[in-house]
């Protein structure tokens, strides 16, 4: 389960890196500055689009970590740019790729916690699943909604990537 | 896999129940009828707020069909209200609730179609980790974002849902 769902995290940091590629067109198209799309958001009291971004790229690389022992690149949350956002994406993909499936093993028995639970423990299975698969997709979904509300054209097809037929 | 994340979906439909219950809370103390939030949408090409409760619907009670072959209820997509949107999610999970481990073997090896795949085919195994859980997960995250971007008071924890710490 956690190779399957983590290369599926991948296959969708690859997929909002060709949204980021989409908006830069459009703002060039449009004429305007494409690092405007950084501070839009849907709501005063929501993440704006470019953390919306980073923690999407965080729970993916936070998820390998946790459930590897392994330790992930730091990023310093200073991204100005879409060009700067699509270089953290790179690099989460980077050290994703890295992972491998003796990493993996034990991955759901092992002890996972945060500063924010406050001493409390969660299994690697129930963090997956409860806490680290639906927060990235909650922030790649606001990611791709910002870039809708804001005009951009990307569509389904560029939410789900290419699916393996048969 | 498929038991965990089917669990995991019911209880991130008995959320988005509850940002409904929020949502009728929100607009009595404003003032103004709740079925106003049914056709809010974040741009005028994407799914309304009732068709995001939907197909939300849709994907889980979808997915636990095709992954067991069980035929699932269906819904005539004629919401109308905040309480019949929240009507069928209680028919999904009804429906959700009577799927055994049983039903689920050899789920990752059936062949799934649709009929907008003209033909194709994709493996059960595929086809809900490549298309029914990212999609959920997107309508989901949507529904929660239109309500948000409409002032509705809901936060990280109502779309979590509570944790199972150890």
């Amino acid at each position: 389960m956690y190779e399957t769902l983590l290369a599926q995290m991948k296959k969708q940091l690859r997929q909002l890196d060709s949204w980021l590629i989409a908006a830069a067109g459009h703002a060039t198209a449009k004429g305007f500055d494409s690092s405007v799309f950084l501070t839009q958001r849907l709501a005063p009291d929501q993440f704006a689009f470019a953390r919306q971004v980073q923690v999407t790229c965080d729970t993916a690389r936070l998820a390998a970590s946790r459930l590897t022992g392994k330790e992930a690149p730091k990023h310093a949350d200073t991204e100005q740019t879409l060009d700067e956002l699509r270089a953290r994406i790179a690099s989460v993909l980077d050290w994703l790729d890295a992972i491998t499936s003796d990493d993996l093993a034990g991955a759901g028995t092992r002890v996972v916690t945060q500063p924010r639970w406050e001493g409390k423990t969660m299994t690697g299975a129930n963090y997956f699943v409860q806490h680290a698969v639906p927060n990235f997709y909650f922030h790649l979904s606001h990611a791709y909604a910002i870039l809708r509300h804001n005009g951009v054209s990307i569509g389904k097809r560029d939410y789900l990537g290419p699916l393996t037929y048969d």
